[in-house]
């Protein structure tokens, strides 16, 4: 299998902002993490994080072109929560996308509490920190290799 | 490991009804197959099923007094939109409690996008299907096994 | 033809309270009264009440799996106006479902003017006292015996 | 008994649009159907339709000041759901008045979900098709002719 | 001075209908009295009185290519509240328009309390029974007699 | 007939504020203009002015207790559309009161288009400029004086 | 090609009433500059104009059975704001509608920004003046002769 | 004087759950403090408590048929916010039932600021701790036993 | 202990007005009736009533900076439902307030049924008439006495 | 005459994605089909599309400071539904800017009914395919050749 | 220049209460602090404080009709939030009026997000604690010196 | 003290749109009138100016990693009405953000009623035209010098 793993928005200050919601561990590490977790199962992940909306869909559709990816997760950040551009991109790509959280998103601020993006996605995942990629990666899994 | 796999109503006829949305899978047949998933990790499960809404909060009070679990996964039906009774059982006790659905209840009816419980749970998961269940376990031994 | 009338929550006491909307007569001597009325039709009806929210699910399960019935009319009292939990036990059946009141539920209190039921029930009744449960089952009658 | 049976805006094109919704009966015949079965009860029965929302209130005052009509079925089509002229024309008459609609109003559009004439009527049927004129004048007999 | 006074949907029944709102007096009677009224300050006024909306509109424009009026009262009866059309009649002609209601409607139904008119009106006068139009007339008057 | 004629907060200013929408009398002149129309009629007219809720309120409750008035005329200015207080205390008296404006309100900006004095006032009159309260106290004195 | 152009309330004023917003230009020159324009073309183009909703219907339903028209061009005036008469009676037909405006409508008040008719539209246009016509059968003109 | 006083959902679990909340002394410890409380004035009082909202109106119904209660005292837990079947239950009833909680629910999350019950109660206390079934016995003997 | 009760706006009328809702008693004699309750328990009780929101907000300050008061019942009157001048002022003191409430405003107008106030008061009593205030003083002294 | 036309997000996927919606061309065969209806006419036309929202802007500033356009078509895609940015820019510039959409956006998703750009454009049009850009060539050609 | 700084309800309290938002600083040291800071520039400055609605109507007059002033700055305390007397005693005076606030008022409870001062001031400053007063009169400053 | 003020989406052409707005001077006179002013105190002050959300981002990331800045002035035009996105990288960082406007945002479009900015930033300035950047210098310097 291979996937492709999106981060969005402030993502990249992941480990260096608000340590109580996000943890210290950088993206880098996490990404790390996750991919030690992948070899394991010899899945194939790559990585990509922008703070544009606009490159956000480009990564999306190229990845829908020429990419070749069983999956996406997508941790939007902030886009989540009124990216409608971020949603046709989803909606226009023939590749299942998981919408992934760190946080517990419903346990936070109002605006948090909505998704654009939930519609148009396979699956959710929120609230495991980085084990949020983990436990999305697992539901693709069982979601594409399961029949049911 | 121990974890208790709660589901609420009318999840006794999955499998028999709306096949579309839920699958042909019987709830005896999910709880099989997550129970041999369990197993490889040599992790326990219980699992509980109930139409009644205050019987489920009453699972959730021996649970929590007599249970000895270390996580909870709770897919409460239609009482997920609602039942702040349900709400209250999960704040009032101390094991941390992932949300489960299925489907993808973003993609569904209007009321299906809120859920009253998600504020109080540790994580959600939607839209594996049955491997919502499995996402889940997984996202919660992250939790509980890793230091962030 | 086979029916099955299921009452909700409080309609025990028609006849002992609010005799101002419900009328004086109890939900004993109406249901004799529709009884009378389905065996002029030669037609057999079964009757069931409970205050109980998932007893009210567990019986419509009931009916799908074992009852034969051709049709239930459903007063479900106050649940009529917030149970997704008997909304979605409606729509997991198989059988058509008629939303009967005995009040005009449109001419009382703001709360009333909403139900959850409706949209997954075939049709609905309301305002002709113990009448609307006659009215209901000529209504189903006329949907499973004519062809349209 | 006698009734009058008034049919609003669009009504007159049943039979002939929208087949999935309404059925291939014509008005004409949906009416003769409904006239024989008032004959097997020896009840008189009228009908009317207008598209204009002022010549229905204006058929409603008629069959008031003139008509000697024991009950009124009405079907406002759209206009149920924003007529407060109509509204008002039955509040300022002493005639009883069912509000009918053959689809299940509250299984289509939203707008269709709200009728701000069910306040003022004697009562509401819906979704039982041409069969929901029968439900409405059985309903309609229930209350005039039991004492309860 | 010259005035037109339009009456609109059920203003036919005033008299003999909710007695307790409207009084015993008919439209007949009241217009009468308004005319003693005018004579003495020998204004002349006419009468229009119309149950469908586009008439209605269509007396404005009448009044406004042909009638010669100074000023105009209108009491649209329950189009007061959705009839856009009557707001921009009332918006195209060049002759001051005065809202009346004869019941205090601000006391009455929710969907009372707001009217689409009164912002293209030059004033508003309610409660004051038959009163009201007198009270219109009078506040007209002052308006295009007074230098402010 | 003895009349009170209240004016709210901000009225004081009147003709040296905003000339556009209150015109440039002040509340003097106005007063006199009034004064002088009723004596024609021998009716006798007090007048009172405050910025301070708290202080109508007060003149109210002395114009019940005390003042032997047949009613009241009140432009509560900006009070008009929160003051709960002055609601309850007009409510509370035995003396019609009529809400009066001089511009029309529902022409202006959007907060002064909800009054919440005007469910418990006998009647309202807007937009004559000065000539809102002659004609207030026209339809006053229609309501006092006819038998309808 | 045979096209329809529908004009509802109060476009029978058009070049008589606020200049500002609908130019100087009447009605019938209006038309008549379509007509000049389809000639060119060699397309048929009939005219229609109604104040009244019920008769705009009416009109619907005889172009439908009667007309053999291509496409209708529908100006509903204010009725677009609420007419769901009008919608459902589009529905009904099986003739592409096109909803026109002259003035660009999202940029004047408020409730012109709610359109209930555009969902059961082919197409929407507005803001070109007389020439909003002419675009929409262009538009129309392309849809109904292109492949796509 | 004979009361009942009824817990519903998850007050069980009182003074062993979020204790910063509702402090550290048990159901039953405040059940005999206001046992105590009550034997000083030689009332009687009874207990019951239940998770299901079902059995809460059953227990409402007794009480009226069989209890001899002169008053009830109910602390619903989160079904006040949200049952209108214990609401019609409430109003079933000819016994006056106060509405009590522990905490002040007005401080803390938003769908506790709203109570489906008081409006159908004699009363309501909150925020006294154990102290507002006191304060709630001591209010029901107010009015219970002086003129007003 | 030594409390302070301030009654606001339009309670000076008590008993003198719509006696339906308030009782026939004067705040005089209800202030006496208190008065007598607190000196059987030895308590010093103190009283004061203003029409004018600021000079409770004075009134609330001068007892924090000066008065030596353990609790304080304030009842707002119409106050209660929009004054965040008295909210600030009850969150700016450090004594404990309880709302009180003679009537039950939940059963009454739409408007009554918000509070500004509670979520800074300690506690809340409604709806035993001039109970209340005995209600509201035990209350606070269960609190302000007992070890909880 | 010289225009530009924008398309926005994801319109680069035309023809590639959601053929149901967007039919089988691709934006490079739609413009060249513009681009060949508009040189039939001598008019020149300009083509750009960014899937990011402040190149928009940027564009939209270009063509404004150095474009020498008589007039815009823009498509904005999802951005159309709550980019205030580009509406500022619209609003900024000196150029007549028409809305367009090739699919009906009111027969679609519930956020899709909103645009905040149309009240500071010339005009909108929308549903007619590729078309819609003809139509609105056609449209803004009559408005600035045409005096009205 | 000469300035007037208006401080509103229960800002008499500053420095007294609540010290975790608003500091420890009182009202007098605060005026002394911006009244030093006045005469580095030459500038005057006089000072008022009321917790009576009324009376900050009263002032904002009286420095109209008589004080010589060119700008004013006015902190409303909790009156900024519903206070439409003092929004028209602004809009009725012809003196540049900035809004103060000491604290962020945007990250404190929802209903200190709107004020319904804004529209009618000339400016806003918030979030310095009393160095808002500073900036607030810099501000000022450039826009009465500055030519723009 | 070192600063960094960002411009946001269109202001870029400030002075050079919308002058009856923002006047007619440019973005980059205004930034030499502020270093003009800033250089007075010895302050440095930087300038940054982007159209793209996600570059705003970089640029806050950026000066919170590098930047070594005291504080930062954010003037985001149209962004702050719904870039959660930049709202979450002000939240991020470590720096106090200061929310400015040339001009007064409240007194203008609804939609610029709302900030979804202020919560996470220091303090708010608007409507001094340039002024206001100088009064948000002024105001961010008394924070971080005064000891309150």
């Amino acid at each position: 299998m291979k996937f492709l793993i999106i981060n969005g928005v402030n993502l990249n200050l992941t480990g260096k902002r608000e340590q109580n919601v996000y943890g210290t561990n950088t993206l880098e590490e996490i990404n790390a993490y996750i991919k030690a977790y992948c070899e394991v199962g010899c899945d194939q992940v790559d990585f990509y994080q922008s703070n544009i909306e606009g490159e956000i869909c480009n990564k999306l559709h190229e990845a829908y072109l020429n990419g070749g990816y069983d999956g996406i997760l997508l941790n939007a950040g902030a886009y989540t929560h009124y990216s409608y551009a971020i949603r046709d991109a989803i909606a226009a790509i023939d590749i299942p996308v998981v919408e992934v959280h760190m946080s517990n998103v419903h346990a936070r601020e109002e605006f948090r509490h909505t998704s654009v993006l939930s519609a148009v996605c396979k699956g959710t995942v929120s609230g495991f920190g980085a084990g949020s990629y983990i436990a999305g990666l697992v539901g693709l899994n069982e979601v594409l290799t399961k029949t049911e």
